[in-house]
């Protein structure tokens, strides 16, 4: 019984244990994510933690639909996402579990795309698949695949981010243009074209986060705007550092696309999902300095200061429209876009 | 749209990223998890790693069907099947990530119920859950409800278990009867009654590990059989040591209960998944000690010399039957119980 990856389908002797599985790991898994701590073969990995250095821990579930989408797939995106979470506490990302939950009958070339997506989003950026695990369910029972990380980062001790560091007066800037990941995936699910394309912005922002901590500017918090994009990110915040938020809707960079598509189906880019963005609070007399090293960087060209912490005992986000009106910005109540990440 | 955990059902705006995800972590899961760490509701934990200890990293999904079983649910499951993969390398486990994947229409009482469970499991062994994630997929999608979980303990460099460790004349110990997981969920989800309760051995071995490593035998090795029963763990260890194995059957412990309704069903008890067994290896003047050491703990009291690492090319594992014959026994082939953990 030869895995036979160009014909072949996940059956449930796959998850069973036994040598289908072993098969599976081997032929597959192990060969893709080539490195000495999963070829061990252990049931775990063993790892040396930097001296003097903190841990950083984050996981995400990823059961986007459609697995492959402009920009990116299911394995790209879950590599992705776990080393963002970990990488906004300004940790380095070392290490990631993955955990996969095949459902019967799907192609094992499909499969091996999406781990070959995977391998490479991780060497990409300096991260190593170091153990795993593989369960099957019956047709019906799940979506092609659902993949869980668990990112392990190594994080400088005297680095303290986090809401609370948030102050009055602190700038706000984004690493870039908002709502493409969300806008990629809805058009693809729905089959719209657009006069431009629609790409997701689904990147690994480790690299990104190092050059910002080695600029020189007091970095208060980070935060990735995913599901519920940036307004809820900007609510959350808002709550959890006790002060109110000022943004400039103008400021706020957004495609032309995405701001078409938006307009078209209903949707406000605000609360539309990103996967290669980040929130960033520091002084407002060191923002020139932070976004100089954000521009710098390939994954910051389009940084933009969008707004600045003032006092409110209400922590509300206000937004500045270009008309110089004033809105109020809340969480997502809803959902408009499921499954997208 | 308050949470009501007695009468509430999951819906998809529960896995949105907005204000019904957050009541649902808030009002469920960081309410039974209570811990500092999850307290801060930052996407990642940051963690203090003992100086001079390295890591030990594992993850498992869960998907097993039906939720609750005799022994044990789910939520119990996810925390014993990462602990116990941790605490193989002789690690003491000390950071769960949990990662659920909720198909829409799932009761939120039964949500509880499992995630209680979780949070006693894990208080139990001492072990928190510093992070988590949480998506929702639609009715048809899933099966009420998977579980990620990935853990990190922390090691002793001066401990190196694994099957590279074995040597001829090593001793093979289990720490009680095999079979009883695997026959207990059976028996649920076909309705099937014997004479005697069929109990899941659902349990977490770290603190047992604990004990063992402190005896003063110099372990060589640990496994937990799970999924493929012990004899896919012998054959895996047999193969990965480069030596054979011998095993005498008469001296596996297996309940009179699990022994008669295999022999009904037709099922080896030596491919029933276990989730709260070990196979450890010793020197054979050492087994003594290292067995005192187990049968003073509770979850040890049945352990048992099985057998003893042999010269053996092959790496073939023979096991000697009460009538004196030799019987090869290799790994699962194919799936005689799916979804089983």
């Amino acid at each position: 019984m030869k895995l036979d990856l160009k014909n072949g389908h996940v059956d449930m002797s796959h998850g069973s244990g036994g040598r289908a599985m072993a098969d599976l790991i081997e032929g597959l898994f192990v060969k893709a994510f080539d490195n000495p701590v999963l070829a061990t073969g252990d049931d775990q990995a063993r790892l040396d933690v930097p001296k003097g250095m903190r841990l950083a821990m984050s996981t995400d579930s990823f059961v986007i639909s459609p697995l492959f989408f402009p920009g990116g797939d299911i394995g790209s995106l879950a590599v992705h996402g776990t080393v963002n979470d970990v990488a906004m506490a300004g940790a380095k990302p070392l290490w990631l579990s993955a955990g996969f939950i095949l459902e019967e009958g799907f192609p094992l070339k499909d499969l091996e795309k999406i781990v070959s997506s995977m391998a490479k989003a991780a060497r990409d950026c300096g991260v190593q698949i170091v153990t795993g695990d593989t369960k099957v369910v019956e047709k019906g029972k799940g979506d092609g695949v659902y993949i869980n990380t668990a990112g392990v980062g190594v994080l400088d001790p005297s680095l303290d981010l986090g809401p609370h560091r948030i102050v009055v007066g602190d700038a706000m800037i984004v690493n870039g243009t908002i709502g493409d990941h969300g806008m990629a995936v809805l058009a693809r699910r729905e089959n719209l074209d657009f006069e431009e394309p629609l790409l997701s912005d689904s990147a690994a922002l480790a690299d990104l986060v190092q050059s910002m901590i080695k600029s020189g500017a007091s970095l208060h918090a980070m935060r990735d705007p995913t599901r519920g994009g940036l307004a809820t990110a900007l609510d959350e915040l808002a709550g959890a550092s006790g002060h109110g938020f000022q943004i400039e809707e103008k400021a706020i960079p957004i495609r032309t696309v995405v701001r078409g598509a938006c307009e078209i189906l209903g949707l406000d880019p605000l609360y539309i999902a990103n996967e290669g963005k980040l929130l960033a609070f520091c002084p407002y007399d060191e923002a020139e300095t932070l976004l100089a090293a954000m521009r710098a960087h390939p994954l910051g060209r389009d940084a933009a200061l969008i707004g600045r912490v003032v006092e409110d005992k209400q922590h509300f986000v206000e937004m500045i429209t270009p008309l110089g009106g004033r809105r109020l910005i809340s969480r997502l109540a809803g959902e408009p876009l499921p499954r997208i990440c």
